[in-house]
């Protein structure tokens, strides 16, 4: 049988040939730049069924190559009707974060490039490019000099990197001896709110704690922790024998946006000495607006920090920083440099791997550079100032709407509502707003999310998304609107 | 001033226009088809001294936008001098990882859908092909249906997965009460070789074993864990108080590729009731040689294995993959549903962000997918065998030379050698040795690195990436030989 060209040739020991890569890419860039344009023509919340796209996938691989061409056009055919199009401009839930298309294009050379910045030597643009983009961002957020910065992941990488470096800070010897089944040291806690985000409980159950070793201070009515319950719990804990050694404090908790008083639980830290680790994983980059710069106060007197450029900076997943003033303990933390690893310049070089678990590194500091210079600072604080006023135009029509109530403050572009229509039990409530949430979901028009406050049923509106403008937001009320009417 | 048609228009408050994105997509396109087929005329590893790139960058961001092609042209200017180039065919160093131009495709197509897979909701198509494609995966490594798996960024993170796990299954309330100040359970021991990698200890430190929590068991003269000295030790902790609850065995070590003996190591496991995690990260891809399947001899009775399809099989980083018999306990250890992330599906799908530490989850198996279908088993197969093939030609280039020595056996297709003229103390030979590496790959030809082994200086030459051919091996062998001739 005569071979296909367009069939890989699996006695040529070779990668795909660079022309048929060419036209392959020149077909996924228009592919791409088609999607982009249209996002809005898909759902955004997917509306396949558990198992649709399972079984339209063989269920053995292939022995042989495919078609190319084949497996693109599965993309169609398959992938697209099973995805949430986070994209799309109403993608109003969880914390929407959308790509922009210098982020898209840095992580294609990115990929290209495939390094491991384990090291410098392994390859020094990366680890000098990250430090040049992270000293930009810390002063596009007006943080302090002695911020020191390092890419993770995931923000729940980098918090659970932040609590390690606490323990690590409270000279118990935990690099040495660890932590368990030592007599010679106390249960160690670590303080956040009710509203703390439940990647603090995962990195505190990974690191040793348990849930036990956790304890959620109590919010006030606007979901803000409060210092006065910090300190009683911290005080009533040493009496009974526990080491308080990390606060987490939230500047933008997930369910309604809450800003943590940071300046007065610093003060309790600085008092008590214990490591304050603040969360602003998602709102932390309003910061770079000079009228949102107290959402950072008291900031500076944290020990870490963490933000993440890839949640509402239109950076593609996943780039999550976190500062701290306290590399050495990080290092001390985590740093075993293995022979196979050691280079002649380890002392004058900085090796990113010697900070954290993860020994690959991607090249991620590629995308934040090509953002950063595209749009310049000033056109990343207009689209966030945009996204703030939208967010309260649509609080304020919930606000004025005789049947709609706000149930949490908008100190972003998060509105947290729900229908009211003054005659219902609050299990009906319930019940209606739930109904309404997933009636305006299955239209495929708009995707919201829910939490729940003060054991109520609450939908949460978020704006983020780079292709998010009035008519979406308007569009979005205009169908909440719609479908309450019909169930109430 | 008229602003350029080229400049970011501030005012837009939207990303790149669409065909802008295709513009410079399209020469992005063509940038990296010719450096993927050039990658040969840069040199392997970059020759700047550190703090060349920083300087070439602004320490200060910038305010106002950039042109678009200016960034793409500092990319050749300041990041490519600064690059050390895993895609060339001569970066013969740690274990080179290269990625096929499908990956790359793949990685594009991720990058634009920029979902989090969190959830099946968030994302079903993401869910979904993670499942069918691990199972492809799993076939492939002829490893048993009972194997359950899920995506990780780096085998690092999945190796501290796998320890997390074992911590959980030993029924000491870890989650509920964590390790610290309980005079209730005793000290934990986790057992590895004295070649197993340093992201087992990572793992181990960071889940609070400590470092004295990490019993190091001697090996043989092939590098191979002694079975002996394990039962030995584990019956010493024992008696001593300690806890054993992980072995970490190896199948290919990071410094000369050995394998622990898996059966034997499995038999002790089991008898002691201790939980077996199997590092395959770089050479478990192997595997799926039929001539090579006896590397995976016990790995049936692992608790867990890790194999990493972005280090050998030609994926963009990041994509490890853990396997365990024990999916239960994994999520166990690690699930916490926050109730903004709960979904009416929860009892029906999977939701990976379940069974691990990060929440957010890129579209990662795309990349499997495409590079799986575009070369075939068959075509995987063969680059795999072409490796091992000129690994074993090069070792035995080294044992046919009369001034070389072969300082470990090469099951895979890394060598680790020495020049030895045969007149020297090894400190001498150290010195030599430690010489030719760096006289080498100052040529910017080449980049080999070194390990330790018996406390002598061993180069490593690993021949792993997807465009290395006979030749590459060749001129490196010849490089060797010249330089050796140079400074002997």
């Amino acid at each position: 049988m005569e071979k296909s060209k367009n069939i890989y040739d699996t006695t040529s020991l070779s990668d795909m040939p660079p022309e048929e890569f060419r036209k392959y890419g020149y077909e996924l860039i228009d592919w791409v730049t088609e999607y982009l344009k249209d996002a809005e023509k898909y759902p955004p919340l997917s509306q396949v069924n558990p198992g649709d796209v399972k079984k339209r996938v063989p269920a053995q691989p292939p022995s042989k190559p495919e078609q190319f061409s084949d497996v693109l056009n599965d993309v169609d055919k398959i992938i697209m009707p099973g995805m949430t199009h986070w994209n799309h401009p109403n993608f109003m839930a969880y914390f929407n974060s959308t790509a922009s298309a210098p982020g898209i294009l840095a992580e294609l050379l990115s990929s290209a490039f495939n390094i491991n910045g384990m090291l410098w030597k392994s390859s020094p643009a990366s680890t000098e490019l990250e430090q040049v983009t992270l000293d930009w961002f810390r002063q596009m957020l007006s943080l302090p000099e002695y911020f020191w910065g390092i890419i993770y992941d995931t923000a729940s990488v980098s918090s659970m990197h932040a609590i390690a470096a606490a323990r690590e800070k409270i000279n118990i010897q935990v690099r040495e001896k660890g932590l368990a089944g030592r007599s010679d040291i106390p249960r160690l806690r670590l303080y956040c709110s009710e509203h703390a985000h439940s990647s603090i409980d995962k990195g505190a159950l990974t690191i040793g704690l348990g849930l036990e070793g956790i304890r959620k201070i109590s919010v006030d009515n606007n979901f803000k922790m409060i210092p006065e319950k910090l300190s009683e719990a911290i005080n009533e804990d040493r009496k009974n024998g526990w080491l308080p050694f990390c606060v987490v404090a939230t500047v933008g908790t997930t369910s309604t946006t809450s800003i943590d008083p940071v300046p007065e639980i610093s003060k309790i830290c600085q008092k008590e000495k214990v490591w304050l680790h603040v969360d602003a994983a998602h709102a932390g980059v309003t910061a770079m607006l000079p009228e949102m710069k107290n959402v950072f106060d008291g900031v500076e007197f944290a020990d870490s920090l963490v933000v993440n450029p890839h949640k509402w900076m239109f950076i593609p997943i996943d780039l999550s920083v976190l500062y701290t003033k306290h590399k050495d303990i990080l290092k001390k933390a985590f740093s075993l440099v293995a022979e196979y690893l050691k280079t002649g310049q380890d002392s004058e070089v900085e090796n990113y791997m010697d900070y954290g678990i993860q020994l690959g590194r991607r090249f991620r500091s590629l995308k934040l550079w090509f953002v950063i210079r595209y749009f310049g600072i000033e056109g990343i604080q207009n689209i966030l100032r945009e996204h703030l006023r939208l967010g309260k135009l649509f609080a304020g029509w919930i606000d004025e709407h005789p049947e709609f109530e706000r149930m949490a403050p908008t100190p972003f572009s998060t509105t947290c509502f729900r229908a009211n229509p003054g005659n219902l039990s609050e299990k009906e409530l319930d019940f209606l707003n739930e109904n309404l949430m997933n009636k305006v979901n299955e239209t495929g028009k708009l995707f919201i999310t829910h939490t729940k406050l003060n054991n109520k049923f609450v939908i949460r509106l978020v704006v983020s998304g780079i292709r998010t403008k009035e008519k979406h937001v308007k569009e979005a009320w205009k169908l909440i609107q719609k479908f309450y009417s019909k169930i109430k």
